[in-house]
């Protein structure tokens, strides 16, 4: 016998699916909304969620036009290019206000562990965007993550982007701001005493 | 110039309302849809979540019958009440199998702060079901929260429940099993000390 109506348990079930939503937490989610209300705009937005949403023409992003708010800003630097994995990248890179170049996302990191190869990524468009641009870039930045699926993409894409002799850059590596010395991984604090820099 | 698109926004807005969910946990949780899919079922799941659903006519638990579920199972115990405050605690108790008896929903605690007193939660009911009550409890079980509003509550439920002449108890307070005694806050192990058992 079940102690809850199915209408309810279904919604905690739907929570519970998502990435680091617990069974509990799918709970007290569900008896929130059935306190406070706000589920029909949840239930709203879910559905619509890919409502006139498509892919940018240039970078990959999710857009809702042809070319992307990014790719179509004349503002934008042409000369540099920042290659990201996941379009939330995007978003934490825009953040610090401090990258005025352009994007592409390439929806995923090779990963053959999980049968991710360079055919499941948007590897193909990048480099056709790059043979058609009529202003290609003089650098491009491999923002990847800085873990073995990161770096294995960025290793493969060098290879694929040496044709064009591009000035290839990755991110900085070493500890991170507010961080603490003490808890700082062995290979993080190895990587900021190698690049350290002039005071 | 946002960086997302709206429909995308949105579904992030919402689950940012939800407790516990901030905005970073919003997005991760959006684009998880937008890679995976599943946002339709979360979406009716949501929409559906009040369907058919009704407040039991004796324990005021969620119910899709004017009765629900362990109210009108016969093989419960009529001699032992439960009141709880939310339907949550019915299912944390039910996982235990170690109550039989029937249960009341409060739907929330006295807590004056917050405004809420005897008349936004479901005492009036309480009192009406035992005076109605063709077999009354011999025993009552206060299980509410070890707080100050869940105090409050009980005290206030056990002044209004004295003319019922009706045998009142609480949960137990003390160590909670795999918990540490050196982690257990100073009134838990104050407790643990005042009510040890024989071995």
């Amino acid at each position: 016998m079940s102690v809850l109506p199915q209408s309810v348990q279904r919604l905690i079930d739907e929570f519970a699916k998502l990435p680091s939503i617990g069974p509990k937490t799918a709970e007290r989610l569900t008896f929130h909304l059935l306190r406070s209300g706000g589920e029909d705009s949840l239930g709203q937005a879910a559905l619509g969620l890919r409502e006139g949403l498509r892919y940018c023409e240039a970078c990959q992003n999710f857009s809702t036009t042809a070319l992307c708010d990014l790719c179509s800003d004349p503002a934008r630097d042409d000369n540099v290019w920042a290659i990201v994995g996941q379009p939330l990248d995007v978003v934490a890179i825009e953040k610090t206000s401090l990258f005025k170049g352009r994007y592409h996302v390439l929806h995923g990191v090779l990963s053959p562990v999980d049968g991710i190869g360079p055919e499941q990524i948007r590897v193909s468009e990048l480099l056709k965007r790059l043979e058609n641009a009529t202003h290609r870039p003089s650098e491009i930045i491999l923002a990847l993550n800085p873990n073995v699926e990161g770096e294995t993409t960025a290793l493969y894409l060098s290879k694929k982007l040496e044709p064009f002799h591009i000035r290839l850059t990755r991110l900085a590596h070493g500890l991170p701001i507010g961080g603490d010395l003490e808890y700082a991984d062995q290979m993080t604090l190895g990587r900021a005493i190698d690049h350290r820099r002039e005071f």
